[in-house]
């Protein structure tokens, strides 16, 4: 591993964060950025799988589309591998909430990305991405009572309902 | 992006992990080296805003000095921008507990921020943080049967008491 | 901070994440990897300490190995100071959680981390890690009606169980 291998890298995870970000905050457009024209996606252990870039973000537009899915997908632990110059492999660890407002649910879970990247004219893009899930478990809000959602990107722009309790 | 830039950015991450790190451990002499003196403040989508390092740092020990108050700020998915040699831009991917036994509450959320870096006298400091919640959700620790905390930094000088189910 | 000290603190990160992902997937062989001959560990505050390779992956083995224990440990926010050539500190911040299906409870927590790594033969190695708990909670699962676990790496073959709400 040189100092420039690093660069490379850190270009890498910067695609993977912009993936992640753009997500969350529902910009699909910039979603689409992020892969080749024929990557391919195996969420969830291949349970949902699509090939396409076009594929791809139609099942993301539909699935967390609506600004009632609240959520926060993060990804830790890159482990990155330069194949060539154009191209790598990368494992990731995901931990991911969901708040569905709509189903009046939760979804938490964990699991490990295995991804593959190319760079192409200079850029570095998804060629395949997908994970296997350590555990994935739902609950119904009402369960917890007095659960309340206090803040959301679209619902209160981001700021808290809070009034006494500063984060 | 060269390797020498990657020193810049991995300094401005240590940065935040320091100041990450002193909020949660309340050091709160350590908070405030992390912040310019005229640094500016805008957590929860500017709910909670401040002007200056000694307006910013007063604000933390009030709502997060308590020993009662358990807290775990994490910020991932560095997306750090330099934008001249001494001045550099940062989003951030954050998730957030907090425990308030005083309250018997606990707050959980995510949220992006939005940071300012410069450089002053070869130190990285912040010159503006912010954050927008993706969402904040709040219950009451009561509603949870059986929900006992076993450890804290302060209480037990951060020894589980659970004997029979090591971490 | 040199770009050559990046390559090395790269590689320390990508040591503790493969030790992390190796616990988690159960891979004990990887875990022991991780580890010198004679290293030692103080997991939450010491409560449960080992010396040597052998105690810990034993310890490790023995609390975590059942395919019913579904644990998500990740760390972040690095701080690695290079010590020597040969030698180095890390400070990380842990989020843990652990579905425990026999006993029927969760324990969430957070916690930072101190470590020493050393450099044998090329490679760098966890020489003592050990950790202070910010703060740890239990709960049993049923007391959140309805709380169900729809996905694992080995009851599932990490795939989820849910139909119609992808990930």
């Amino acid at each position: 591993m040189t100092p420039e291998d690093l660069v490379e890298i850190e270009l890498i995870k910067r695609l993977k964060y912009k993936y992640l970000r753009c997500l969350d905050q529902k910009l699909f457009e910039g979603v689409g950025e992020c892969f080749t024209e024929h990557a391919t996606a195996a969420y969830s252990g291949g349970v949902y799988s699509f090939e396409g870039r076009q594929a791809i973000v139609a099942f993301l537009v539909e699935s967390m589309g609506s600004e009632k899915f609240l959520s926060s997908h993060r990804c830790h632990h890159p482990e990155i591998d330069l194949v060539s110059d154009t191209e790598a492999t990368g494992t990731w660890a995901l931990e991911d909430v969901v708040i569905e407002e709509t189903f009046d649910i939760t979804i938490r879970g964990a699991a490990f990305y295995e991804d593959r990247y190319v760079k192409l004219d200079g850029v570095w893009l998804i060629a395949h991405t997908g994970y296997l899930r350590s555990y994935e478990e739902i609950h119904p809000r009402g369960s917890i009572e007095g659960l309340t959602v206090t803040a959301s990107w679209w619902g209160t722009n981001g700021k808290s309902s809070l009034g006494g309790t500063p984060q």
